[in-house]
């Protein structure tokens, strides 16, 4: 066996560890514990291992940028993200351009094509809300961009995702508000052909019936934006049978909420308890302050571009794609403590 | 004379119009009359004007992306001026990549140096707070990509650029709390190395004088941030002779303010009126609701954009770069109105 031939896979074999383990040895990545680092490179030693210099020259001539792609960048979950996914590239020594779809298929294609012109290493992606193919993303990938989903990730591709867990986070709202009095509580949400209006409000859903709430219809409106929410409240607090909790599906709809709670007389959490969902500066600014779902954005970019770098300067021949879920958690603020209120 | 040599600034010559003008007729841009239209269209027939395809064809070539630099991407005005950007983009059929500098010099650099590499058409900037030297705008003018500045422009480059009148936004602030019966009022200001910090500081200062109060230093403190007004705002309420009034030097700061006047029991805008500066979602949903200076961000960025578009497809030749001027405004709720509190 001549050493030319060796690999970073006879290296893994003979150790019994991944490839991508070898590969991220070899380069003394921080990921990887001293013990196994002495022991890939005594043994690439041994075999005389020599890397392949003309993929090593070919992956030196990268650009060492990686392009995202976003629904809409004035967003407090999205802006999280990006930075969140600016901070990690920086520090690995990439630059990040960003591109916003607006929700619009043709402008995410358009997207894809810009970051491809661009040369991009990598991009990190986040579904617009009309894209139904996905011949775009595959484009990518045959010219060897790997393509990192968050959020909103493409269900039909092989492909690296970082996800929310958008149904417990709505589960804990809504058992929150059960846990403080809430007989009748209602839920806006967000169009249902989007994962996070269906997923929320299946957590809603799963709440009430954990704690034996019928579910009733009226109860629950298609609604997430600010003004919007303005009069949907106005009408709901009208019903005979008011609603005693809302859970919207964002805090710009809470807040929303609640202004039209407090334009009628009435007192929010004793009357109506309000939660929110995203934790922005809203939330804090607010009076009663709102309690919200923290979705951990700034986490999601971290562990999106972490993935994708580890895969652009990692081994990718022995790649299997895999799904990473960021926790939601609870953050409790006056809107919602009906039991404490006088 | 043969017809070839016949140029666009022969027949602006004989019209006596601009250059610009008649590459536009040619073109059927909106912005021409019908009748300078027919004009140009007449004689260039008449002189047989034929375009430079060689030019054309370069003109064509181009990807009909443009790059966006700015500070940062999570800050209200920011989000706007890229909104407005990037909706005038579109409809002129550009795409945009936006780039993050995160107010520092090198990321800047990166920047220019990866829009470059992208071959955008022209790029759109907002400098960093620390650059000093323009080295790389120069290199992105030498390789043909006309630059224009908006916000933080750079003052050492002929480039077009987009301005807010600052000092007059911060001085109709001032103002209106003075009308309003202020006589001691405060200032939290942004670090004096800014454009912004300095002209909001003169304009207040202008204000103060128009109406013969005098300045007292003591008043006047370096604070930009949400966090750091709840402390600033506590020390300066507790001095023997307290301000009557707060201009802020932007909304986050200004709700700061208000959070910490509320917890000391005193009433806003009677003991305390307070103004910020920006005008985002905090201003409307903070209570009493918070009087600010709308910056027309989204205007400021479509402007930035037009003017961009109008120089990649009018005639550059006889280009002129320009400065332009986008109005602030003053916007009143109940945080300032302190003559109508009880």
């Amino acid at each position: 066996m001549r050493s030319s031939q060796i690999t970073i896979k006879d290296i893994a074999k003979k150790l019994k560890i991944s490839a991508s383990t070898v590969s991220r040895a070899l380069k003394n990545h921080q990921s990887i514990s001293e013990k196994t680092k002495k022991e890939v490179h005594e043994l690439a030693k041994k075999l005389k291992y020599k890397p392949n210099t003309i993929a090593l020259s070919l992956r030196n001539s990268r650009s060492k940028t990686l392009g995202v792609i976003v629904p809409e960048m004035v967003h407090h979950f999205f802006s999280e993200v990006i930075a969140g996914i600016d901070d990690t590239a920086f520090k690995a020594g990439y630059h990040i351009m960003i591109n916003q779809s607006n929700d619009n298929y043709l402008r995410e294609v358009r997207s894809t094509e810009a970051l491809l012109a661009a040369r991009v290493d990598g991009v990190l992606c986040s579904l617009a809300k009309e894209t139904r193919q996905n011949d775009h993303f595959i484009n990518l990938q045959d010219n060897g961009i790997p393509i990192v989903f968050f959020d909103r990730i493409c269900k039909n591709l092989e492909t690296d995702r970082i996800i929310v867990d958008d149904r417990k986070g709505a589960f804990l709202a809504t058992e929150h508000l059960i846990l403080n009095g809430c007989k009748r509580i209602a839920h806006f949400s967000a169009p249902q052909n989007l994962a996070i209006g269906r997923d929320r409000f299946i957590g809603y859903l799963e709440a009430l019936e954990k704690y034996g709430i019928p579910y009733e219809k009226e109860l629950v409106v298609q609604c997430d934006q600010h003004e919007q929410a303005l009069i949907t409240t106005h009408s709901l607090l009208s019903m005979k049978n008011r609603p005693d909790g809302i859970f919207a599906v964002n805090d710009a709809t809470a807040a929303g909420a609640m202004i039209s709670i407090k334009n009628k007389g009435l007192s929010i959490p004793k009357d109506v308890a309000v939660i929110g969902f995203s934790d922005g500066i809203i939330s804090k600014i607010i009076e009663p302050n709102l309690s919200s779902i923290e979705q951990h954005g700034y986490e999601m970019g971290c562990k999106a571009a972490e993935v994708l770098i580890d895969r652009l300067e990692g081994n990718i021949e022995d790649y299997t794609p895999q799904t990473y879920e960021i926790k939601t958690e609870l953050i409790i603020r006056a809107s919602s403590l009906k039991n404490d209120a006088k």
